[in-house]
């Protein structure tokens, strides 16, 4: 099950949000670790799992070092999940990542373009890239934390500098605990 | 908050569980990535969260790479936290990682001897010890998943050996996906 | 907190999903509780709570006793929550229930006409009528499933031929045990 | 599966936690609906299940209407379940409700006395009581809240005197809604 390695093909985005400025490419992420959720405003899983893992996955990792960014892969019910409709969904769960939609195709298929140059096969389907701006592992589906967490850090700890300020310390804190002092005995 | 990085104490255990043959040493555990979780079977955090991360720990993460060890710390309830009660709750909460007892301290006091010698300040604490033997990390109540997962893989990294066969890929399967076939358009 | 005994106004549609003939009236539901979830597709608690619930009461009580009714109160992003949007989620949640589209107001106010009638003050909120009609409870945000049921079947036992059969015996059965005979000792 | 009515059996008990004067019995609790949780405190689903469901049925159910009791029916590990155990137990899962020590058998059976008297096939078993001693349900596993709602809702409701008063009004408030008011439009 290795994945094959290879650059990661360019993405073509009709609209971008969440986004002051130039939007992100491969080459202003390169030497950045690539966190890519691409993902439907209304794949239950997507909602489910996706948004609170994005979430998550933001906080923690230093944005300097591990990029999160959403693709908006619609390839069904195109007429109600519109760059409109996105926009309210993004506002209403609180999504401050950089979100792209991605374009609609031009030979009338329902799979949008990017999503059809990475061979997506649904959604969720969370690509890591490397630093190096290789796709390293493509899953469809949602990932466990544990395992993502994982995969995210052993692509930053492939480059020298990385490591340990990869990790913002103040996120995620441990929560739940019985304390020794007040009631031993 | 960077820990002190020190090697870690010797572990004093009275009786080791799910320990066929020698019992793991940290001269023994020597090159691995240790999770060490400090717990008491009678504390909920310890039983709703660490009890089954333990058990996504160690599924995930190869053997040979990463050793996942338990450490009954009673610092209370002694009468009720006996070794045959944790026996007891072992076998029920299928937890089958090596757990060793703490052995209870020689001068009267609560604290058990490696509790104390390891300054922990309750249960659950996470300790994370790097290939070297040194505890990296220590953590009093529950880590996240994400940062758990992200931890560990950042001391398995750290030695050239090591980074992929350290994840086994068929542990932690993803879930949950619209597939985009059968109902595009 | 007494709700007042007043007799549920007549819902103003302006289309239904999910209902094959007649759309269900305050009239032809007359004899039954009615459970009215008023709620937003692209609201993250009607989504997260509402929609799962709705799916367990529909499933425990007996549609002869308790109707459940969905009502689309759309009061922001409009043009993101259209009726076209909605079928789409109702298709990928696997709502079957019947939901009403609330008529938008006719005086330009952001607010439908059955919200304003029921005065609602936003979502979701949960509607319980008994089976005169009249409404008992009028609820903002999400009622703790056992509350909910304790509160619909005060409802169902109201009238003389209910109780038994209200609740469907082969519905959400029970889960999870230590058997006592396999491994008594 | 309509539950045979058979006047609840008496219950024989070693020794009782949480109780100050005298222990509750069934007649005592004529009147009441009486839920009764038959459970082992290192059974795995108890503990997930049963004790937040405890917590959640005694801050919802008037006392005066309906009574909620353990019995800890140990029927395997016996020497890790002791009394000196349990009562540890009760107390870092802050449980509150009178539990009583269900008398081991006289004859060396490992299944106590009350259990076998009430056939009970594992635990959690639930046990409801209408307000005239007769068990109505004997449920083994967890029962999903919606229907124990229902369920004690439909025992309370039987009698005349019974039903607004039987919940507590500011018991399991409802939480997590979008407002209405500050951002229509």
């Amino acid at each position: 099950m290795s994945p094959p390695l290879r650059p990661a093909p360019a993405w073509t985005i009709s609209q971008w949000f969440n986004v002051e400025g130039k939007p992100p490419t491969l080459d202003t992420l390169h030497g950045r670790v690539v966190v890519l959720y691409a993902f439907q405003m209304l794949c239950p899983s997507c909602v489910e799992h996706s948004v609170p893992q994005i979430r998550r996955v933001r906080e923690l990792f230093a944005p300097e070092t591990v990029a999160v960014i959403g693709l908006h892969t619609v390839f069904e019910h195109h007429s109600a999940m519109t760059p409109t409709a996105l926009e309210a969904f993004l506002h209403e769960y609180r999504i401050t990542i950089p979100v792209g939609v991605d374009a609609p195709a031009e030979d009338g298929s329902a799979l949008p373009q990017t999503m059809r140059r990475y061979d997506l096969q649904g959604t969720p389907t969370t690509a890591l890239l490397d630093r190096d701006g290789k796709v390293r592992r493509k899953s469809l589906g949602h990932i466990p934390d544990l395992r993502l967490g994982a995969e995210i850090m052993a692509l930053v700890s492939e480059s020298p500098p990385a490591t340990q300020a990869a990790v913002q310390e103040n996120a995620s804190p441990a929560t739940g605990f019985c304390p020794a002092t007040p009631r031993t005995g």
